[in-house]
């Protein structure tokens, strides 16, 4: 039996979609990758909820934040940085990186932002663009995007960025309804995917932006790939294995339907929520904004986290992730995203109880882990 | 029988590679990560010719490319480009996009860069670095990097940064012994491997320059890179299928050996001219410097070159690459860098002579494609 692996991405691959990655050579300037690369993007395209063109990038999410914020933006220009957590955190230092001024929201981790709160903050200011993540991977917290995006739009009208790496393809994204700017995500999050591909989409506002911005790109220049795309081409050599994953997963996804998609993973999200309380452990996130993608569980006090990731990882061969940055010792995090299998997660919760119980946590001790939608 | 692809990366390869980039995902921040990192990075080392530590970067050859650059080079510093066709083009372009002085060379495509002429260019300004191409891939040339970074050397101190993507593992390297600060390379090339990693390390003086570099850079910071590297980490989620993928080919690329290698690279390489030269056909470049990973063929006069590689794909299931840029139209270019069969090139050669024929070109009818080393 394989590793049971339930971080908050890479996440499994169904056995067809690894069987995919596998797949011969092609010429990358080619007819067959032209196809390919239609198959993708116009398959992709739905669950961005746009009709603008997707732009298909060999890296990692983080290279698609990049790229959302080096076309859009430009010296100098001031932005409002809305954080709940390192990748919100992150997405304010590429940014500064790239000569932004950038203003960061002053949020608690494990809180989110609320569309009164950056409605407030985005008029403290004359502000260029909002940064704004969709679902916040280090905290297991999900920003009401549709909801900030009015709130904000009702008093200001800054470009809205959004980082919906962890959220896109797994939580409801709306991008043009909604009026977001410059959408970005990633191949293996919920797209039953390896890592390798990011994807990302702009407005009509933002390849506006693109026209007139002073941020230097090369690789991330998206006025590029589209040109490229437009002949049928990526700019540069891609990540065919992954490419190919994608293309297996993609009927999968499509099969299933959005909304059948978004369902699971909230079904899944209140099962791994009801099995850590049941544990007697308490989540880091309220309910009204926990993540459908990932869980973030608070070590006991007393507790060495690491101590039970690596029970886990050595004793049942149950993979989950500590905290990051400033939670790095004080979370657990259990991802629920992409391929989702009923047995995996009631084994993941069994060895979740019996390494908690090895670690003298009395309190998991003989409690009954529900069943799903139990 | 799957395509005869012959162009110059994405290359074949061989099974058990791409059997391997089906793997099962695994925590990219857990110990199974650290020891397939550094399996690769032990691996790719002594063909970069290198004390110095491989940084591995989920992207494509261009994004190390920029990496290069970014991470060496300060705005307004001047470079001297020294360019032989268009990926040399490139390269002078990231460094402009980032605010470097580039000075370009000015050497007909098809040609080689000389020592002598690169240490009198090198001496015309101040100069901060000098960029080039060891191979350059639109035309077939490979640039004696070693003679030239000797020979400027002797003249001036500038950082030297080579793009080493479609020679490295093919051609020799010695960058430390040659002196060089940046060197990049992509795994789609002579790594007998798919696309989606590429491989950088820089000098003592490289890393030196990248403490007060004042270009941006976050995804591909190297900085960033190294210091989650000494982790056993990557900075941001890796393109794993092609991790896996070169995780399978250097043990047999290490069993062949660097010098075995290089020969059988250089044995392909003049089998290729050679038949080119049977059918009656004239090279681009002179046997002197021509590339032992890409040859460039001359379109006869009166040719369409896209009526022959139409002819080759749907014909004979055999792939060629056109020009690039200005030798759009005017060259062809078969690819033998990687993973090399001589079925494969009999094959093609044989399509070749085929298509010739059909189109017209008389001189290839009853001409005599000699064998390998013959």
């Amino acid at each position: 039996m394989s590793t049971n692996l339930r971080i908050p991405g890479p996440t499994p691959c169904p056995p067809d979609v690894l069987a995919a990655a596998a797949g011969e050579m092609i010429n990358h300037r080619g007819p067959e990758f032209a196809e390919l690369q239609e198959r993708l993007t116009a398959g992709i395209q739905p669950f961005f909820g746009t009709d603008q063109e997707i732009l298909l990038i060999t890296a990692s999410g983080t290279g698609a934040m990049e790229a959302a914020i080096v076309n859009t933006l430009s010296v100098g220009d001031k932005a409002l940085c809305v954080t709940v957590g390192s990748f919100g955190d992150r997405f304010g230092t590429i940014a500064e990186r790239y000569g932004a001024d950038v203003t960061r929201s002053d949020i608690e981790w494990g809180e989110a932002a609320t569309p009164e709160l950056v409605a407030e903050l985005i008029q403290q200011d004359e502000y260029d663009a909002l940064l704004i993540t969709h679902n916040e991977t280090s905290t297991g917290v999900t920003n009401s995007i549709g909801k900030i995006a009015a709130a904000v739009r009702e008093v200001a009208d800054p470009l809205i960025i959004v980082d919906a790496v962890s959220s896109l393809g797994s939580i409801e994204m709306r991008m043009d309804d909604w009026g977001l700017d410059a959408v970005v995500t990633a191949s293996q999050k919920g797209w039953l995917s390896p890592p390798g591909l990011a994807m990302a989409a702009l407005s009509e506002r933002g390849w506006a932006a693109a026209k007139t911005s002073t941020m230097p790109s090369f690789y991330f220049d998206l006025t590029t790939h589209h040109e490229y795309a437009e002949r049928g081409q990526p700019p540069w050599t891609p990540a065919l294995p992954t490419m190919y994953a994608m293309d297996a997963a993609l009927p999968m996804l499509i099969a299933e339907g959005p909304e059948a998609i978004y369902a699971r993973h909230h079904r899944f999200a209140s099962w791994t929520r009801s099995a850590a309380k049941a544990l007697g452990l308490e989540l880091l996130a309220d309910e009204r904004y926990a993540s459908d993608t990932v869980t973030a569980i608070k070590v006991p006090e007393g507790m060495t986290g690491s101590a039970v990731t690596k029970r886990l990882r050595e004793d049942h061969d149950v993979v989950i992730a500590g905290g990051q940055g400033k939670l790095a010792a004080s979370i657990w995090r259990i991802g629920h995203l992409g391929y989702l299998d009923e047995g995996e997660f009631a084994a993941c919760f069994s060895a979740l109880q019996q390494a908690l119980v090895a670690e003298g946590f009395s309190a998991a001790e003989g409690a009954v882990i529900p069943g799903i939608d139990g």
